[in-house]
């Protein structure tokens, strides 16, 4: 032990170092040619395992880190979820999480069956691939530079938050099913679902609630500490209701969504605290994910595998969304690229490890055969997302939201809001002086940006078309203010 | 495996989660009544850990935590240390982290002699406790409300930072020393310091260069990948020099140093992820010691532990700092001072669990030893750091610098900065008009925030003593606009 101590820790300190930076080093050439960032630390992850001694393949802290991981990961998703603007997409989000989950888990069952797996592991590979992952959609579409029209982006976002925790009932249920060797009962089933998602909702609503309570009453000696709070509520909202048979998954997403939809205390602070955490839990889940798989063994799943992929990409997600947005009144192409960019992403491999872990047999061909549906269900959709985006014709209208160039964040809070704009040709106030705006009382021109140069603003200054303005205005002419200069930054 | 899996987890992270919660919410009383922050955290460990069975008692998993844990708080304070302003007090924090160190190892040696220790081991408790604690410090310090002259933070700022690292390398020098059992050789010894902080110092300089390069040109798809290559970077720092016999932890230091001291993109979020994940390591470091601890062995050190820590803190500390400052001209108050506050912190107890690892007879008895000896002596130095800085009289004079209430950060650069002043009474500006003001071209206020009002800024607009002023300024007319305005606030 003595002996080898500061050297492992070392080592594996710089191991890990390499594989973070590389990583981030890969990100930006693999958006631009359309891969989801996240195949690339899984392809690197591949590449580093196939080439490490056997002990290193350890499904039982994959499965623990991977908790982790997705817990982070959906606990950022919530965060960053604007509930108010889009919980008119709620309901057919919920279908698609429910309906659509099931359905498919059934159609990819019924295509393995034919392929001659068992019924049971036919039923458990259609639950472990799913569910589809927000973040290796809106990854891909950041980088493409368009912005989706509300109701398919607000759509994509809720239907991903919800499906993970749906999945996951699912495949654990069947697990459990395919160990004891019971009989299979459906009724019992979705009862069991039913009571997990409630448990996991309300479960998730009391520590949201008692946390945003918590958030705004306590006063800690250092900001710092407020992202080790909400760290702290992630954990409890994932840990206390699996305990009690509940949906951790769901809990977390809930928790994040309430908090997120409050005043929070130092909420940039947090904010970024929690992506970063988000980003690594990614990087790291895909990493090891990839250590877990054996090149040869993915070959051998091969022609199999292809098929399965195809079949979930192009009849088992396509019709099950069709049917389930089809009540909402959405426009056919509108539900046609919600079913094509059912990327799929971390949620699935980290699934596969759970019949491993359980003693199922033939669960590491099951492992693989997952391994390469996400796989291709992420390079498909990924390599053509800018394709679908115009056969769909899903892009927003009018110019995409520009990003700011200051950052203005009130330490205390203020009655005033800081908005900025970037100014449109046909602006109202385009081409006019400062002085001869009519502006809201209260409201006034901090200050403006031109190029690469920042102005200040006197009565006599003209506004011209790119510059960037920031307005303090009261919460209460918001409005009128967006009226004069247009289309507002990114918050 | 399968029966407890979710379980397992989920009890983990329930456990990890309350304890979080509670040490963040004891935080705030703790400071309140000087006692250090992270006391609290090592109390909650203690008291949950005597009601743990066993097996949950294992130092390794706690070394390995608590060295990845360091680098992070390491990191976090190089990145902090502002040290283009402190470079001057280099030559003294530097003599202080190594004869200052060294020396009070030897004394405490001695004592620990006296009180019926074997030599080694009497050399290896006082490395072990040789180095300070700047968090300890400097949050005891910010709980007070005081702010020290700049000599002496500076001073014990660097001190903090640099003396770990030969903390580290005397422990573990001295510690495979008992285990080989060969002669004690102390030429050898010295020069296998220099050799480990020279090896530290260049691979700490190189990382740094690299990674602000690095950091300078790589455009990422989303900006929470930055603080992800910044943990990337601190991963490698502490990792190459340790697999090449220097001293990681010094290199660490240095290299954050560096980035932290050029222009970083993303700055402001990358300063706080890393903040956040110092305190978490914090947090969790010092419950993982306390959990460790056993109470009834604190207990039977008992008096060895107060003569120990006695002597530590009124003789050893006090001699060797006096000694070392002596030469750089500190005034006897200013070196008292920087004796008195030499608070110990996580860095003896993690090197404490070292000889333990090592199979080092009676290193069991030597930690709770040191937890006694670190307990006190953060107890002492904390509970009296106001009326230490009364006596001393070490406080910064005139009036502290006021904290903003907003805060203004630019995502691209511009060539102008955003300063804050809080409006003194005496201060030139306090009662004219804001268009009466010699400003410098190019120069504007751009935001007035008087009690909880924001006000837009007009010519007629009278500045009013405590106002917070927000002023655009290009960086050379920096000077000429805190003549006019006075104190800053802090950035």
């Amino acid at each position: 032990m003595f002996e080898n101590e500061p050297a492992t820790t070392a080592i594996l300190m710089v191991a890990a170092g390499l594989l973070l930076i590389f990583s981030v080093l890969f990100s930006r050439p693999s958006e631009r040619i359309g891969i989801p960032v996240v195949l690339v630390f899984l392809l690197i992850g591949l590449l580093v395992g196939s080439r490490l001694p056997d002990h290193f393949v350890d499904f039982d802290l994959a499965f623990r880190i991977g908790t982790v991981g997705l817990v982070l990961i959906l606990f950022d998703g919530g965060l960053n979820t604007p509930f108010r603007q889009i919980r008119q997409y709620l309901a057919p989000a919920s279908v698609l999480a429910t309906v659509t989950v099931i359905g498919t888990a059934l159609i990819v069952a019924l295509i393995a069956r034919l392929l001659g797996l068992g019924w049971t592991e036919a039923f458990l590979l259609g639950a472990i691939v799913s569910s589809t992952d927000a973040a290796a959609v809106f990854s891909s579409l950041r980088g493409s530079g368009v912005q989706l029209r509300r109701r398919v982006g607000a759509t994509l976002e809720l239907e991903s938050g919800l499906n993970d925790p749906v999945a996951v009932i699912l495949t654990l249920t069947l697990t459990a099913q395919l160990v004891s060797g019971g009989p299979f009962n459906l009724a019992a089933l979705a009862g069991d679902i039913l009571l997990q998602l409630a448990i996991g909702l309300a479960v998730g609503y009391a520590v949201g609630w008692l946390g945003s309570h918590l958030l705004d009453r306590i006063r800690v000696p250092a900001a710092g500490l407020y992202p080790v709070l909400t760290l702290a509520l992630a954990l409890l909202a994932f840990g206390l209701p699996t305990l009690f048979m509940g949906s951790g998954f769901l809990a977390v997403y809930i928790a994040a969504l309430m908090l997120g939809n409050q005043r929070l205390p130092y909420r940039s602070g947090i904010l970024r605290v929690h992506d970063a955490m988000a980003w690594l839990a990614q990087i790291t889940m895909f990493l090891i994910l990839g250590l877990l798989a054996v090149p040869e063994m993915l070959a051998s799943a091969g022609w199999k595998g292809l098929v399965l992929a195809l079949g979930l990409a192009l009849v088992a997600r396509p019709v099950m969304v069709m049917l389930s947005l089809w009540p909402f009144g959405y426009k056919a192409k509108e539900s046609g690229f919600v079913a094509w960019v059912g990327l799929r992403g971390a949620v699935p491999i980290l699934l596969a490890t759970f019949p491993v872990l359980a003693g199922v047999e033939g669960a590491i061909e099951l492992f693989h055969l997952v391994f390469f549906v996400v796989v291709v269900n992420a390079l498909i959709p990924g390599a053509t997302i800018r394709w679908a985006v115009q056969w769909f014709q899903v892009e927003q209208a009018g110019r995409q939201r520009p990003s700011p160039v200051l950052e203005v964040n009130a330490i205390d809070s203020l009655p005033v809001q800081i908005i900025s704009f970037r100014l449109d040709p046909a602006a109202m106030v385009t081409g006019n002086p400062a002085g001869a705006l009519p502006l809201p009382a209260g409201a006034d021109i901090l200050l403006l940006v031109r190029g690469k140069e920042a102005l200040p603003v006197r009565p006599e200054t003209v506004l011209q078309a790119d510059d960037h303005v920031h307005i303090m205005v009261r919460p209460e002419d918001k409005r009128a203010v967006e009226l004069l200069f247009g289309l507002r930054e990114e918050d």
